[in-house]
């Protein structure tokens, strides 16, 4: 399965509504123990070397509970994110889905091409193509009509080449980051370039991570009272795009403060790392590095999904932590 | 002094930047002897009934810790918002500190009625004078200038007739409130239509509440790297404006959940009453009514500023509190 750039933005860009799902059990763990999936080297002593140095008191770095704020990336940091982007998958479903009341899309591009399993043509639609898809797939129902589709979706969507449900393709190491900087008084939050409202019905149970700390893109939404009944509807139209220039500017407007610490692994997480790592005091940035494509997948610089390739060159100078993921991780997934 | 509704409708939607104030000491507390300035009387009662039926876990209402939201409007709500709005005397006071950089004020309106104290001439320059006002002295700077500027003012200015400082005038008996919802597992959320980023500075210090549990009305944003360091610049533009249906939509896109209690004063309230109380399960709606002329103010259908009108003929038939401020509280400021 192959996928144009354009479509590879745009698919970035797919958003999504509410949420409540039970909070997940977060084990406590305080010490490098806490990441037996991370093998022994640099990046490991790193990230166990910057929590010693903001939680202990006495260190001149020591930086307050609230304060420790740490920022993930979603798709590619979290969780896997090929062939394509997940969501991309849940479009083109909810496409086929849908079609019985859409005789029109047999002969409609995009439509056509994801009826007809036609990659070509649907990369070919472009990127105006791909907001079609998203827009007539992710809006025209009520936030919480949106979220029992994702929930549902989740639920019995397998990935196309693992053959996992999707939310088993998350990475185990950062699994074990996330507990680990919440173990040391951390805030963990999602900033996605994916819907925000397509992450919310999941990430508390799966990250632990609850919906009001998801950052993502989003639609535009109206209130409407229908029948008595007050719902939210969700547009047509794209509210906010949360990647690149997006990422910090998202920050600010959901956290509102700046975190001392960012994961990411593409050149849309850049301006994030490099928005965050620029603030006064102890700060830590780090790139997932995608090297494995035995157990996972091997990309970087010329990928059409995930391109890492200014992150890369400047990492060094910037002192960002960039993971091998070959080398660094033991396992990937929880299931491995 | 006196403002034109338009007025009103404008310095509610003024705006703000980012920030970090150490978090307060919420002191534990979990019975209605945590609520000292609340006279006895149906409106203690309703909030002390709604937290021990959704904390106690024998009871059919319970509602598990993560799903505990609560949301504040803050004016009129949580501080005083008489004879004006406060963020607009931060406009004016901004204004006419930047006058020197800005000869051509002198003859120009909105800002020549500023400098020369003619409420009447910046009541007449209505609805677009007043967003002049707030785009002039609410943007063309950074986020942390701004959050700068904002904390100056603060420890400074005094208001026109009680000559206090603006914190100070936050309301006791809602400070215990927020108090009471925390120590029984409730995470409290401000949702005004004031500017979040005028708000988020000091919203920590005063009512316990981290930035990022601040929504509000904002401005657009821009990110840039300036002589190598990244900044996020305050546009001339509005984003958001956080009031009436712009509430639930403002909860939906950073909170991700419906809150199961929501706190008002005024008909900008009364979606997010709506919203909030239409939800399945135990619900809380409280509206405070301004009725002490002594001790604070007393205003509600025909106010310019923090109108009630379709909130009080609707009240009760949608279960909702309504708080009579000269009856219910036995202190209104915590220096009383």
């Amino acid at each position: 399965m192959k996928f144009s750039r354009a479509a590879i933005v745009v698919s970035a860009i797919l958003l999504l509504g509410a949420c409540s799902v039970p909070e997940t059990e977060v084990p406590a763990s305080s010490s490098a123990e806490a990441l037996p999936s991370w093998n022994m080297g640099s990046a490991k002593d790193a990230i166990v070397d910057f929590v010693a140095r903001v939680t202990d008191p006495a260190s001149p770095d020591f930086v307050p509970g609230p304060e420790r704020i740490a920022v993930f990336d979603n798709d590619g940091t979290l969780w896997s994110e090929q062939p394509a982007y997940f969501q991309l998958f849940f479009a083109m479903d909810r496409v086929k889905a849908m079609a019985p009341d859409h005789p029109e899309w047999a002969t409609q591009q995009p439509f056509q091409a994801v009826l007809e399993n036609d990659m070509e043509a649907l990369a070919a639609a472009g990127e105006h193509g791909l907001l079609e898809l998203v827009m007539a797939t992710h809006s025209g129902m009520t936030t919480e009509e949106f979220e029992a589709v994702v929930t549902d979706w989740l639920a019995t969507a397998r990935h196309p080449t693992t053959g996992r449900p999707h939310t088993e393709m998350v990475y185990q190491p950062m699994l074990e980051i996330l507990d680990y900087l919440r173990a040391n008084g951390f805030k963990t939050f999602i900033v996605s370039g994916g819907g925000i409202e397509f992450m919310r019905p999941w990430t508390e149970a799966v990250y632990g991570i609850p919906p009001e700390q998801v950052v993502g893109s989003s639609v535009k939404t109206a209130y409407e009272v229908r029948d008595g009944v007050p719902v939210i509807a969700r547009l047509p139209e794209m509210n906010f795009i949360d990647d690149k220039e997006g990422k910090p500017l998202g920050i600010n407007s959901h956290i509102g403060r700046r975190p001392i610490a960012a994961f990411g692994n593409s050149d849309g997480d850049f301006q994030m790392l490099e928005w965050t790592t620029a603030g006064e005091g102890a700060r830590f940035g780090m790139l997932i590095h995608h090297t494995d494509a035995d157990r996972e997948w091997a990309y970087d610089r010329d990928s059409h999904i995930g391109r890492l390739d200014r992150g890369l060159d400047e990492a060094g100078e910037r002192g960002w932590v960039v993971v091998d993921m070959k080398r660094d991780w033991a396992s990937i997934y929880p299931a491995d």
